[in-house]
């Protein structure tokens, strides 16, 4: 089963905009056992559109378009389809009620190019957007499987999940793919694959599963695939070199799939029955912003200081001018008494602070851009560490913030 | 001059690896004039990069091939190529020196299969590869240019801009491309499009030049776009046009380029000398974060509270009890409030303050899922207002972030 990617989007040929939506659909898709051999990308042009779906058609079973589905004049994907597979437009009522809906919901004015979103193809199935108001559509011709699906990505992953996968999952091809990956926090790339090269043959396998590293910052995913005609024995090939992985690399494997640290820590946090608060000076709300990203976070997240002046952190917290003056704000025992502060402000089961030099100013020769510490303070224990993260901004941030987030894991797994 | 760029290897159409190689290549040659029509991926397969190579051929006058110039057996490119254009390799013994040579330097024993890497083809000409060992090659056949990159980001870009830019350039057509963005936050797409249209003829120009919606969530970008002979002339022409779009939209745009409203705003607030603070609830630290990533935002972000808990909201920013009871958590009253509070705290001299209901639970009949409330209070004015953001959770926190930031724009634009 042969899968193609076409991308139409003139922001997409101009180098604007990165398609990552085919790397997604494309990780899905083999995920689900289907082999994606072409990627395409094109102008909003009716000539070139025709072209593509034309050669698509003719080399693959499943050929997955994404972009052109929206209001504007731009969007003409399923005019140009249309046209191609030579059927008739269709208003599809269910939609055009979802679109009035949802303008007077906004209560904004819904303009008559709205409209044209509802507007699907004789003979294909509708795929509801419960995103965004462009609905998508599957149809098969001549034995292809063809799907429309927006080009945003939030709209694009969320109907491919829910509408289309189910689709194609009735008709996977015989062999069973196995995908398994396990999320790591803490080593870097190079000292991952050298723990991993002593379990791996030469064609990079453990156990009989193929093993790959991905990047996923400031995780790294470690994906171990096999293929199998009887699926149970699939899960237990990859099953078993994970096995033999969690055995090497006990503590910085936090989860699996698609997980990410505050996702674990909620977990944990919700089982263990235990409440939370953040103090941040260098990290500015990200640590905050990622613990309240998970759905049900009121649950134990009770409050956060960004207490980003030397001001908010004496005023807020109770950090004494004292210690600032003398030992500075970024030093371990500002954070301390920082995570001190918001713990004894909000009653927290744990508090987490973190204070740090992001840059790309006010480093200084003791303590230079990407200094930060970090402190964790729970029952009557405290943690405190420094760290030098010699990164980008952004990424200081971001590498800052997990690794709080890892220690509080930690921290949670040996309350047992 | 039509460009297409062909991605060979099997981690891009698998999903493993983002091909942003094809958005910043055609970034490039958009840029200097040319037209890219067609980004391809395919797999390291020797029928399929014939196949993509014979039609590359026959629709483009450009072909940029990246990927697949590495030491492993994987990397066939320049073996396939030879085949397609049915010329010998030659070793380039320049290319094979250096690769010796970085290994001597490396202190690492050169294996065999490195070598393969200079081996190129006859009547091209190599392209010097100035951060890794692969060389490149460009040859032209039948008056299509081809060229062979890297497929690792930094060497491809550095090859591209050394070596291959200075051959390009010589071809380049007489016509030169200006493209300008107009970064708009507010209406939704449809609404400005129906804007637009008032301007625009039937080709979507505006006094001769087109015109591009981009999403940038929550951000719409408007692009405008011309070529001409004269550089001087084509940037005439997007100037005017966007001055024409500015007089029909002179509140939502803010910006240009790849402006964020967090930098648009920070240069107001370091040009009127102002300071800020922020209290968030469903937000949970967003909009901190969002400020906070902004190099130097410590010269106007003062303290961010992130008050989840009703118990934050009274102990950190000393909103009432009662109003809590009887007007509840999310309403004007308690955002005035949360602002008040944060800015007796710190003494910004403005505050921003957001409370609502992100979901996915905790809506009800008269407060659903995605209201939210928005309060300002600076010098002695107040301004709240309500919204509904009836989105997925994290568009929801992304638009009332950002619908707050740019309430505060707007505010400090009035301060002139």
């Amino acid at each position: 089963m042969i899968v193609e990617v076409l991308a139409i989007g003139t922001e997409v040929v101009l180098g604007e905009t990165i398609n990552t939506n085919a790397s997604w659909l494309s990780s899905q898709m083999t995920h689900h056992g289907f082999q994606v051999k072409f990627h395409t990308s094109i102008p909003d042009e009716e000539s070139l559109i025709l072209e593509a779906l034309q050669l698509a058609s003719r080399r693959s079973k499943i050929v997955l378009v994404t972009g052109g589905l929206g209001p504007t004049v731009d969007d003409m994907t399923l005019d140009v389809a249309a046209k191609f597979f030579k059927r008739e437009r269709v208003i599809h009522s269910e939609s055009l009620e979802k679109i009035r809906h949802i303008f007077q919901h906004l209560k904004k004015t819904m303009t008559p190019n709205q409209e044209r979103q509802a507007r699907l193809i004789k003979g294909g199935t509708p795929l509801s957007n419960s995103v965004g108001t462009a609905p998508g559509l599957h149809l098969l011709e001549n034995e292809v499987h063809f799907a429309f699906l927006p080009g945003v990505p939030s709209e694009m992953q969320e109907m491919f999940r829910k509408e289309l996968l189910p689709i194609f999952k009735k008709i996977q091809p015989e062999k069973f793919q196995v995908i398994r990956s396990l999320c790591c926090f803490g080593p870097p790339e190079g000292q991952i694959d050298t723990v991993l090269q002593e379990l791996m043959n030469q064609r990079r396998e453990i156990a009989g599963a193929e093993v790959g590293l991905k990047i996923r910052f400031p995780n790294i995913d470690i994906r171990l695939k096999t293929s199998h005609s009887n699926p149970q024995e699939a899960q237990r090939i990859v099953d078993h070199a994970a096995q033999l992985i969690l055995e090497k690399l006990p503590d910085c494997i936090f989860g699996g799939g698609e997980d990410t640290l505050q996702e674990v820590l909620s977990r944990l946090l919700i089982e263990k029955n235990k409440t939370i608060a953040t103090a941040e000076s260098c990290t500015g709300g990200l640590l905050a912003n990622w613990i309240t990203n998970v759905p049900g976070a009121s649950q134990y997240f009770l409050a956060g200081v960004v207490s980003y002046s030397n001001t908010a952190k004496v005023e807020m917290l109770e950090v004494s001018e004292k210690t600032l003056e003398e030992k500075g704000a970024v030093s371990a025992e500002t954070a301390l008494e920082m995570a001190r502060g918001v713990q004894k402000k909000t009653g927290a089961d744990l508090s987490i602070s973190i204070t740090g030099i992001a840059g790309p100013t006010g480093g200084n020769d003791q303590k230079p851009v990407g200094t930060v510490f970090i402190a964790v303070v729970h029952s009557k224990e405290e943690w405190v560490k420094e760290f030098h993260f010699p990164l980008g901004r952004l990424r200081f941030k971001q590498l800052a913030a997990a690794t709080a987030l890892d220690r509080v894991r930690k921290i949670l797994l040996k309350m047992l």
